[in-house]
């Protein structure tokens, strides 16, 4: 894999000259009318050897490329607010849109290359950041994110020389890191390591390609033929079923139709139980523990199944200043340059805080699949992408609670004529609505297989009666309650 | 000023009922009738005596109006990322889409009403903040955002009552915070404090409305009442000078044209110069006191002056973790949605950072003001907002230093055609580029006005003379060291 980059290949000036002036041509030409025409982002990953020039290579790309259309992406360690979410959220948060290129230095690989360097790697750690990697590689491919992976390397004697050469003019020596220093130290412990990491995250959708780094001329013209084959891809990538988390067969069973939809609250016993009820949530939601913890909320339910009446009751409980509401409706342009999971990681909540979403990311196997908004394979794949998604929630600390109010046809019949006589409900009440009403059998089907796929431990799905609203709204409060005083 | 407010009157219910129902028709139909249409934002910023209910009105403002337009903005002490920016960065970093509605709760006044409410305020900062509070409002305000300042109030007698009220209860003594319970001891301080507020930062384009708080029904209907009549209101209003930092008269001096065109810089001297300067300023940038600082560089010029390649010599010192190159061209849709400075607000670098921008908000009082893409009176201000956004930028540890680079009429025009022939370069070159240069005298006034305008002891214009490459490239790099070195 590294025999090539190890004998340390160079090019002459002759050699380079021609071949960096076609080169140049050729990145900005697919980069102008493929790239940004083929609708699709290209992600850069930068890694390798410490000292091959892997920042003299991202101001190159940004030279030979148009800059105005690169994001230089680069991270530290995690910090502030990164800390507080899931360590793939800062990647998500500043993924660039379609039509751009976006060059990652110090990318997801950097927690799991330090962990195959060390002197005695935890293995099942090793296994677990490879499978996650590919998961979201996988994710991000099959929407349209072009990706392509380079491992600058070079030999030990070649790092040792660059690095003694550019120490040696004090124009220069500031190029060389401490680390630079010391890897030739421990480069057969970096170089394995290496190897192990792109043995476990090689793929079709996100190669890897090994870039030659002893000589400057042809680090650069490697970099640039990887880089243009990239922007070449034509389409969205095949993902091999391994890379993807996939969904096992599972019996779908009919839960809505199996829910008790008589169950009532009287008003007595409705405005004692919601003010008791309140008082443990507030309490809980400001306890020491909470801080170190969030909550996330989803709210999915038939059209005026009380959704809003619900959320209402537990906002009234919270402070203002720790909860926030996100109305899914119609995404905006710059989600829609995203892959589709981006604008749901927009809004996950640091520590001490609560996230409300009414409606959410289950729209992709609701709504996106019944009115055939997305090819099947998308709404097919998303169930075990949103496993994952929360998955990764639960593991920064999120307490992650879902709500189906379920209505039945009647009742919902009601409540939109009521709502067309309301003055001020009528505005609820769309021809969106009945039409979404006419197709209550697909909803129903849609609403079962993913209550089915994606009720796990660690996000569990409430189903709740909703018919009548004080029990939902008791039934809501009682389940987040008791989760929070659970697990706090 | 608060005398209504402290006789604490209140509505029976026979009085609300009918009053609740009119007002609840009305929100929503003013929310989309006129707000959505009407192309602006509602802020209504929420303030007053503790204890007064305000965290009960937001959400009876998300449960009367529509609540999936309305983003409530709640904020506590900065922290983390906000504290390495200006004051006003999260506020804009919010800052809702026009169509919708923000409600701010801890908002920009909760530093200023720290302050006078102190036993012995300090007058300077009370007006300075003052002041900078209604430079940032007027500037929402004539950028299409409609805000609303809603003080909640009520009598001593009655803020202490309804603490203890909801106390008796276990069900609702969780609604009462330890601060509600100390504010019936320093009740006066808080009720001058506010008055010494909203006497400084009342106005027409940014009203404070007293909400009379002691009974509830009272607070619903007064609050909605004024909501309404801000979102009623039509088109933009009209800021009295007095709330705009206004530009002075100033002669516009033709530095342009009073530059050497004719530095030069032969080639030796430029390759070990640009070493030295490279490395000078790799050792700044890395430098332990630079963590505590940012740097912000603008590169404005004419077409072909040369800014990206002075930017690439800049950057090649640089470590690609720590800058962040932002190429300003058209705005995205939610960019369009939002007051013209919110697209670099989002640029704003933490500590420790660089922020480089090809093109940036000078675009204002350049382009837009010679395109006639912006109607006179908002170019006119600009130069105010700007020095004032630089002055926030600055006072918050940024250094920030803009250059100009400057080329002659037919220095452009050989590079114009150089680009034409050149395989990777042609892409630079368009039919807007030859439109430009048909303006050259209307830029070179905007130029000079702009550098008049805003060139200020904390945010300097370089102007270099960019006829020779290298010249300008050593010229920008030894600006940039040189103020680094003197200020770290």
């Amino acid at each position: 894999m590294f025999a090539e980059a190890e004998a340390d290949p160079s090019l002459s000036k002759e050699e380079f000259k021609p071949l960096e002036a076609r080169l140049r041509v050729a990145l900005l030409n697919a980069q102008y009318q493929r790239l940004q025409k083929a609708d699709k982002t290209l992600l850069i990953v930068i890694a390798g050897i410490d000292g091959a020039g892997k920042g003299a290579t991202v101001n190159l790309l940004n030279e030979w490329m148009d800059p105005r259309h690169i994001k230089t992406l680069a991270y530290g360690p995690r910090e502030g607010a990164a800390l507080e979410r899931p360590p793939f959220w800062r990647y998500w948060h500043d993924l660039p849109p379609k039509g751009s290129t976006g060059i990652v230095f110090g990318s997801w690989y950097t927690p799991l290359l330090q962990e195959a360097t060390r002197k005695k790697p935890d293995q099942n750690s090793i296994e677990a950041q490879a499978a996650a990697i590919r998961r979201f590689e996988a994710m991000l491919a099959a929407e349209g994110v072009q990706i392509v992976k380079l491992w600058f390397h070079l030999s030990a004697k070649a790092q040792k020389a660059r690095a003694e050469r550019l120490l040696a003019s004090p124009e220069t020596s500031w190029q060389v890191s401490p680390v630079d220093l010391k890897v030739y130290k421990k480069y057969d412990r970096i170089r394995n390591a290496g190897q192990v990491v792109l043995n476990h995250t090689d793929s079709g959708h996100a190669p890897w390609v090994v870039i030659p780094s002893a000589d400057g001329d042809m680090r650069a013209a490697r970099t640039a033929e990887a880089v243009l084959a990239a922007m070449r891809q034509r389409g969205v990538p095949r993902i091999p079923p391994a890379f993807v988390a996939h969904a096992s067969p599972m019996r779908v069973v009919d839960r809505l139709g199996e829910l008790d939809y008589d169950a009532k609250t009287d008003k007595d016993d409705y405005e004692s139980e919601l003010g008791l009820l309140q008082g443990r949530l507030a309490r809980a939601a400001r306890s020491k523990k909470f801080q170190d913890r969030s909550l996330v909320l989803v709210f999915e339910g038939q059209d005026a199944a009380g959704k809003g009446g619900a959320i209402r009751r537990v906002t009234h409980a919270l402070d203002a200043r720790q909860f926030d509401i996100t109305p899914i409706s119609a995404p905006t342009s710059e989600e829609l340059a995203r892959p589709y999971l981006w604008r749901f990681w927009r809004h996950v909540p640091r520590h001490g805080r609560i996230a409300i979403f009414d409606r959410s990311w289950y729209g992709r196997v609701l709504v996106e699949r019944v009115e055939k908004l997305t090819a099947p394979v998308n709404w097919r794949r998303a169930y075990a992408e949103i496993n994952d998604f929360e998955g990764q929630l639960a593991a920064s600390g999120a307490l992650v609670l879902k709500f189906w109010l379920a209505v039945t046809p009647d009742v919902q019949l009601e409540r939109f004529k009521e709502r067309e006589e309301s003055p001020f409900k009528n505005f609820k009440i769309t021809a969106e609505d009945w039409r979404n009403r006419d197709k209550w059998k697909d909803y129903a089907a849609a609403t079962n297989e993913m209550l089915t796929r994606t009720d796990v431990a660690h996000a569990p799905w409430h189903l709740v009666s909703a018919n009548d609203k004080r029990y939902a709204r008791l039934q809501v409060l009682r389940h987040i309650v008791e989760a929070m005083e659970n697990q706090l």
